[in-house]
């Protein structure tokens, strides 16, 4: 088996040239789905894959398509997104479609008769200005009518008004999915946006399982009352029973000890906010995240029964709700030999390890065999304008994704080339 | 001695009239010092004081002052204020206002000639809405050149400027301040504010102390990460660590048994605020009560060394910064007992307790004898629409008032009435 190497320098200069569709002067990117930033960053990545000989389309979710080879029959799918969240870094989604793109590129050029197609695919909408991965849960049909009617943006713009301005008709949102049968795998490449293997002086990053979420509410009603005339022994606070149910939430997480899992109380309100009213209201948003269903599970009641504990303790109403969530996904060990197989072959050093943070990939990873590859992020910052991974970890993430792809259509052809 | 009631239906006219002046339609009153409404106030009080035959007038300060007895010589003063929070209520306040206007009127129908001069004041702006206690801290002399030129309202404009288009002139304001021997006693009826005396079927609190107010500033720099990628022995949780300071400083007061302290912290801000990132700033406004001095400092203490091992523990970096407060204020032991017998000679049910608010009364308590007396509020409510003391309590309350000064008035006569 001769090596192959993709070409860096096109790699830089496309990921370079498609972080300025939608660039802050003052650094960051907005390019939203559907936004006209991300339209404009549709159509260029279309014009490219066109250059590159590649048949290119845009479905009807939004996703661009490139493909090389046959026109029938099962493909590997390359996918990531290129749309980004509001003051976004430059390789978050981007660097998995350019380096798809240059897969393609890399392969035609080395004119290779393909059995079996690939395909690149930048997916819409993945970090969810209307509706979280819409392009790549459309493609694998599991938007539910109730969610794609009620999707909505920031401002409260309807999905169904945003996509008509983009030129998309939501009525035929459906025609995206595609069978399974069209699908033979999946690939991602994608920076770790955590700190992992830049601490430990990885090149690459082997993703085994994409973390599940679970989001829930807690609404505690107290009662605001006068910091001074009301004893410590009469009050129903509840910012104290907040801080408590956290405290011991936490606590109970570190005594599982269940590797790689997650809470988060990110985004916590404690009213009516002044320094002389004991808080009559409080709202915290928990976040779960664990690999295993059941362990997720755990965790949560173990948050629960913080709440519930704290609650009763300081005479306070506890409102619980669960928002959303996604389950664990399983990456194919099969897939995880090969790239493992890869960067012990290339070189490269390398660990297994969960992606803490959702993937189109998740999608595609209970339909096919799927594998995904991390690069190292500089201080492990992502979803701001100070992302960045060397150059020289971004080429060597899309070397070793180009030869996972070559490996798996030298298996589908027989080991023939 | 002759008993002597004041005339109760009088008082809750008057009280219901004051409550005119900025009232919403929608219920709760709006009478910020310096307001229209709280200058109409004004007038309309000084009015009354005419009517009754009182020398009345304004000082440079914005109080109200009417005075019955001789023009020199010490007087008993009898205040409180008539200046409201927004959304306030009928009584907090004005009640003490009324009653002493009462107190004057009852004892100058009682055709008694007085020795000693009786006044009622109304003092400026107590609520704060430019300066807390403005008007007694005037008349005390304790005001700083530096908290009045920079004193502002909650829209940001100047004390000064607010004084101005009410009609005084803020240069003028030292004008306000009366030696110590213009001054024999200084009394105040207010509504309890708390729960105390409702839950324990009381008529009569007699306030022993005035708790102090010590408020502080915590600012808590972690570093804010992506909740999925950034693993849990990595993060510098700002909020978790502000949960733990919170808890552990509540433990800590627990654990001192200091009666009467309190802490509270009502006013908490997480930063950026997702639920799937992890807080890198957290604000919290620490207010902490006591009555003496000596607990106030331990209980600080207790609260910063709270903050700081949390801060310790999550590599946070921690700002304390102290932001205001007043020192606690003790009323004379020989007025405690005054009113104390009096209740006893009424046949009224009290105890003796601490003010968990402040009060007018503690700029006058390290100057002159100085006596508070609490009546009951319907659930503790205060600050609110829904304050309410039953009638029966607010004459009763006036009553031991009137009977306070009464027997002030005895003893400077040589108890020749």
């Amino acid at each position: 088996m001769r090596s192959w190497h993709i070409n860096g320098e096109r790699l830089l200069d496309d990921l370079n040239h498609l972080s300025s569709f939608g660039a802050r002067p003052e650094g960051g990117i907005d390019r939203p789905a559907f936004s006209p930033a991300c339209s404009e960053a549709s159509r260029w990545l279309a014009e490219r894959m066109r250059e590159a000989s590649l048949g290119a389309r845009i479905d009807a979710a939004g996703n661009v398509i490139g493909r090389l080879g046959p026109d029938d029959g099962s493909a590997i799918l390359i996918g990531s997104h290129i749309d980004t969240v509001p003051g976004g870094g430059p390789l978050d989604g981007s660097l998995g479609v350019i380096a798809g793109l240059e897969c393609l590129r890399s392969l035609s050029e080395s004119g290779a008769n393909l059995d079996r197609a690939v395909e690149v695919i930048a997916f819409s909408d993945e970090e969810g200005a209307y509706l979280s991965m819409l392009g790549s849960r459309a493609m694998t049909g599991t938007l539910t009518e109730t969610e794609v009617d009620t999707a909505h943006g920031r401002k409260g713009d309807r999905l169904a008004d945003a996509m008509a301005t983009a030129g998309f008709d939501i009525r035929k949102l459906h025609q995206a999915e595609r069978t399974r049968q069209s699908m033979s795998n999946y690939l991602e490449l994608h920076i770790e946006q955590g700190p992992v293997l830049e601490s430990r002086g990885l090149d690459v990053g082997i993703v085994d399982s994409i973390i599940g979420i679970d989001v829930s509410e807690y609404v505690l009603h107290g009662q605001a009352r006068h910091a001074g005339t009301t004893p410590m022994g009469e009050r129903r606070d509840a910012g104290r029973a907040a801080a408590e149910a956290i405290v011991h939430a936490f606590d109970d997480l570190d005594l599982r000890a269940v590797p790689e899992a997650r809470i988060t109380f990110g985004d916590i309100e404690i009213k009516p906010g002044a320094s002389n009213v004991v808080p009559g209201h409080a709202r915290i948003l928990s976040e779960i995240r664990a690999i295993r269903i059941q362990d997720m599970r755990q965790i949560r009641n173990g948050v629960d029964s913080a709440f519930d504990s704290a609650a009763a303790r300081h005479t306070v109403r506890l409102e619980k709700r669960y928002l959303s969530g996604d389950v664990p996904s399983v990456m194919a060990p099969d897939m995880i030999d090969l790239i493992g197989q890869i960067c012990i072959d290339l070189d490269h050093k390398f660990m297994v390890m969960p992606s803490g943070a959702s993937h189109d990939a998740s999608n595609f990873a209970s339909l096919v065999p799927s594998g995904m590859i991390f690069v190292a992020s500089r201080g492990g910052v992502s979803h701001h304008p100070d992302e960045y991974s060397e150059p020289k970890s971004l080429v060597t993430g899309t070397n070793v994704l180009f030869e996972t792809v070559r490996r798996l259509l030298a298996r589908s052809n027989g080991g023939s080339r």
